[in-house]
């Protein structure tokens, strides 16, 4: 199909037809779906009516062959020009195969491994028929009360930005016209949804636009640069002003500067809530406002529907710009193929063999192996052979390690950290007890764990957040874990054994009192469908811990936000003429995080060499190589996450302390070094300065290696113009 | 002298003699000081010589009519050109007598009496030889983490604004030439020092020139408006420049849009400071960054002395803005009559019966008294006639309860609490324990208190911060109480008698645990030299409480920041159609305060009548009046404060729920009753739309009345353009 065609198409369409195209309803709102396209209740009142969902252009939340064929069929029949639905699901880590949370991969530093899972995500979900998926969230995050921290890879512009590009390189591959195995991406929440102030979720975003530049919009740029079919607006208010009707962020920034052509879509029920924000009278104001901002498709709010009509043949809004909007999503529909070939991958069949096939399965292993964070290790692991374990704690026997945004996925079918285990470990050498549930407990559970732990060797103690603590709404304002948590640890601790804590959560916590209790600490996040088998193999040594923060964990809630590519301030701590009172400093906690970005352990130890660098002069348009060797020092073989950072150490606006410019990954077999070598340009060195321009400044910087943003070594070089 | 003089003057200054004015220095370097004017030490490694500092042009902390005489007479025998010293020193809740810190003040609503205060601070600070203090500090604060929100008024634009004009006026008087009973006012911290990412001191400053000049600029403003000379930079960064070398903040807005051609002084070392915060490679490039940014007086740093020679000579800055910035300083030596009268009010005579006088402790008493708020009372209060009192706790005898910034108010003068309450009360009708100290306590201690506190009727419960708790550089990441006191008040709690708890602190705090085991709550915060009387008073019903909060509690510092001037979001707490999860909020805690902006008790009651409006259309240029009636429906005399907010019910850019616009503080016998009317305008309306021009809109609004921010009437009008 011609883009001609496409032109003549929507000539050819009613103006209520065009308007339908640009709402998007759930799957039960249709024919064919499982709940039959009754529009009943909470539906009914919605006023929506049969007519229009039949002309209406996307369908929200469908999945499953049988079903979306059933619907896409349905609709074809009713469908006066027969265009086909777009099929549109949230599949954010995993189909059916679940993969660790986000923030998990993000700790996994393993950019290809990412991108393998966003393969299998999409692979599972369009064989089920699902056309797009709602990720990759690219949100940077720097709150952990704030719940859906577990959705996004972290803290770092460049680490988000590279994980960006690996999600939509593997969701929609090379050709979504060709390969239906892949599935369209539509990047969120834009912008700066990570920002909500006080963690709490849909709350007010306030930043400089030099902040949002530097900080947060590089992650959804980076995504539209790798070809991200489509943007998704965020809840809260940029400068004033909620993304979905912000004129300035999304005609503006997003597609006059950015030359973003394609689909642009609301979040769920975002068009209307520009009511309660206050920012329109009504629902008229409210779908003038966003189809004027550039907002393509309204989800799950009739704004546009009950109103555009109106709207455009009062002349208060140009049918140009629905005109432009209905293009571009039979645009999409288009390059999906879907005219031609309106059930695309949808097969009953394939669905059988591919979803959850043992090749996915693997590969959500092995990400959730490498998304463990080893936190601390006093010795204790790996477990030794021989010892018995007594394995405690609320996560022990627990399915619910998928995490938020897993709908399709089954706790059931989860494998449980005493699965993992118990396939591997001698009978006599495993034990269980729940110890207590994640917010209560009971005075026999503590005893029944006490006595469990007693006559074992080491305790592994599963403890965590259910996912309901985290996710969408799942804001906290106290991040330390469940008191009675803390009350089993405490009792456990008591009676001397060593104990290993295995956390299964979706945020930074406060893990002062863990540590201090604790003599090992893994962090496992949500790990997914093959949790427990990727943990029981780390704990026993099968695999060694590579995993390393993308978030930094704060000491306490009272700290929050800490991250590590902050300022120096004109005060900072530990500075050689810093005065013992007058410094910027809290006067009851550190400044640094507890856990900083960049830190995780290893079963190994490597140590670094002096980093050299080929010029300690760089040129615009030229390179300079910075060498290092690493080498695993210990007696098994180990990945190191070797991280490159750089400080602008006098710039015409504050500059971060550190910021990664570049990470490499290294298998080393004991005994083994390697020499890393990293390539350093001017365009790396480009911050965005007070007139909002991007461009380096000559003069002095420090580039900083090791294997932590806390732990590096350091050389320094200059930038001649 | 006239301004000729002046520009003569300046133009036989040598280039040294003209950089020296620049130079703040504490009186130690100072010839007469009682130091001796000997650099030694520390002193000396600034590299500061006896020729620069007879050139200098003011003195940093001098004070002492004594002293200040000698400093002065010792520098004009030596100073070519007889030009006198500028005398500065931090004057912020009084000179010796000493105040409620400004919160308090806030607390009070009273802006007259605050004024009072600043004209009786300032009436000792000048018999001591003082001619400009560093005062009123208005920055806005949210966060109850930062140490300095007791500097503040609070979070209100419009109530921080009013107390600034209060307090500039009562410092500066009507004429400075000819009042020397006046000092000049420095409002600070320009800008937006408040708003310190984390609460950390002199931390990074990140927010949208919009909400930067719509919350964060009012207050400054306010105070330059009513004629402040002087203005002092902020440590902070504003939009990614420090304040000190911001010349799109200080040339831009503050002296070319605002017109400020008064005295810009760095904070202490601020200048300096712009090498750690990386906008400066050296101090040379910090002098230039700052004068070019149109700091006048660089404070206890050395880069203008040492380096603006060779700026100016280089011509790399220019010499007009050297001439420029000696001239203003010069303009305020002549505006405060000191060419005149170089010892202006300074008099060792009238030092020893204005300072510290029985009308200056009245006054003191009074504010104390009305900064007070009630946060809880359970029939407890007042104390009753013939009850045994048990006065318990860290701040039953201690005198540090003037708060920081008092240096010159003297802890052993300050009335403590036991010495309020024993003035009052029969001597078998109060006994007294310590129970614990701020951090610290041993057992001893807690039985002694349990067992004064069983002989009793009533325990009055006197807790608290120590004042280096708060104040600069006092930023806590946990806001409770030490954790000693919780446990003093849950032991005292046990043994059943009624605990009325009276705090003396410096920011809001985590009272839940406070609040769940008291029968009465008093805040008394740092009450100053006449606290123990004021709180007694109170406690007695010889004066009924009438502070209202000017700042929020919040539940917990999980919750900061909280604050009563935030937006509704898209997804409101409480809406008609809200989710049971999917709204914006926190599984834990409140969205709201626990004590919320407005809040206070009383021992009287009051009611309030149904709100009028005059006419429920409003035009630009005309004003409709909105009455209620408020009663008095105890049957005690008291005070009420009461409270219009605004809302602007669909704005360009969100809008706050509520705005407070105007308040009537009126005193109310027993079962009386008065109309109030507030008159509203357009000019109230308006705000900072998105292009940051200042303009209403015309729509819907509510008009809020009531005692709290949380509990008021409402009626509606609109603004018809």
């Amino acid at each position: 199909m011609s883009d001609q065609t496409l032109h003549s198409l929507v000539e050819e369409m009613t103006l209520n037809e065009k308007i339908a195209q640009l709402m998007q309803l759930a799957a039960p709102f249709f024919e064919g779906s499982k709940e039959q396209g009754e529009i009943t209740g909470p539906m009914a009142e919605m006023g929506v009516t049969k007519e229009t969902v039949r002309n209406s252009g996307s369908v929200l939340g469908a999945s499953g062959a049988k079903e979306v064929r059933e619907i896409q069929e349905a609709h074809l029949k009713t469908n006066r020009l027969g265009i086909p639905l777009l099929i549109m699901a949230d599949i954010v880590h995993g189909f059916q195969t679940i993969f660790p949370v986000p923030l998990a991969i993000g700790c996994s530093w393993d950019i290809k491994l990412a991108e393998k899972s966003a393969e299998i995500a999409a692979a599972e979900a369009s064989v089920a028929g699902v056309h797009v998926t709602f990720a990759p969230m690219v949100d940077l995050v720097r709150d952990p009360r704030w719940g859906r921290v577990m959705e996004s890879t972290g803290e770092d512009p460049y680490l988000n930005s590279e994980f960006a590009r690996a999600f939509v390189r593997g969701f929609q591959g090379d050709d979504l016209t060709s390969d239906t195995s892949r599935v369209a991406a539509c990047v969120k929440h834009f912008a700066a949804y990570g920002a909500g102030e006080g963690g709490r979720d849909y709350n007010t975003v306030d930043m400089s636009e030099r902040q949002l530049r530097e900080m947060y919009l590089p992650a959804y740029k980076a995504a539209l640069d790798e070809g991200s079919e489509m943007v998704m607006t965020a809840f809260n208010t940029v400068d004033g002003i909620p993304a979905s009707g912000n004129k300035r962020l999304m005609r503006g920034l997003l597609r006059e500067e950015w030359g973003f052509d394609g689909v642009l879509i609301s979040d769920w029920s975002a068009v209307k809530e520009l009511i309660p924000h206050s920012v329109a009278v009504n629902e008229k104001e409210a779908a003038a406002k966003a189809l004027t901002a550039g907002v393509d498709i309204e989800m799950m709010t009739l704004c546009y529907v009950n109103h555009l009509k109106e709207l455009i043949e009062n002349r208060e809004v140009s049918e140009d710009l629905l005109d432009e909007a209905v293009l571009r999503i039979l645009g999409l529909k288009k390059k999906l193929g879907l005219f031609e070939n309106p059930h695309r991958g949808t097969d009953e069949q394939r669905e059988q063999e591919v979803i959850m096939s043992e090749p996915h399965r693997a590969v959500a292993r092995e990400l959730a192996a490498k998304s463990c964070v080893l936190l601390k290790n006093e010795n204790v692991l790996p477990l030794q052979s021989g010892q018995k374990v007594a394995l405690i704690g609320p996560f022990a026997q627990n399915g619910d390690i998928l995490g938020p945004w897993s709908w399709k996925g089954s706790r059931e079918a989860a494998i449980q950290l005493y699965d993992g285990l118990k396939e591997r470990l001698a009978p006599d050498r495993l034990s269980v007890s729940k110890g207590c549930s994640i917010e209560t407990g009971t005075e026999e559970e503590l005893q029944q764990a006490l006595e469990t732990a007693a006559h074992a060797d080491i305790v592994v103690l599963a403890l965590g957040e259910n996912s309901d603590m985290s996710g969408e709404a799942g804001s906290r304002s106290d991040i330390r874990l469940p008191e009675i948590q803390h009350e089993l640890l405490s009792a456990l601790k008591k009676i001397g054994k060593p104990i290993v804590t295995v956390l299964f959560n979706g945020r930074p916590l406060d893990l002062r009192d863990v540590t201090e209790q604790s003599d090992a600490i893994l962090e496992a996040w949500f790990p997914g469908t093959e949790g427990g088998h990727a943990v029981a193999e780390l704990l026993l040594g099968k695999v060694n811990p590579s995993g390393r923060l993308s978030m930094s964990f704060p000491h306490s809630v009272g700290q929050v936000p800490v991250y590590y590519n902050c300022f120096n301030t004109g005060r900072p701590q530990g500075a050689p003429d810093a005065q013992e009172r007058y410094v910027s400093q809290y006067l009851d906690v550190p400044n640094e995080a507890l856990y900083p970005f960049g830190f995780g352990l290893s079963y190994t130890s490597f140590s670094y060499g002096e980093p050299v660098l080929s010029s300690n002069v760089l040129k615009p348009g030229e390179a300079i190589q910075l060498s290092i060797t690493v080498a695993n020092t210990g007696d098994r073989d180990g990945d190191e996450t070797v991280q490159l950072y750089v400080r602008d150490m006098a710039g015409e606006v504050v500059r971060p302390l550190k910021e990664l410019k570049a990470f490499e990954k290294v298998a080393l077999v004991a005994g083994e070094k390697k020499e890393i070598i990293f390539t350093l340009k001017e365009e790396q060195l480009r911050y965005h300065h007070s007139d909002l321009t991007l461009a380096s400044d000559p003069g002095a910087y420090t580039a900083y290696v090791g294997p932590c943003s806390s732990n590096v070594k350091e050389v320094t070089f200059s930038l001649v113009k």
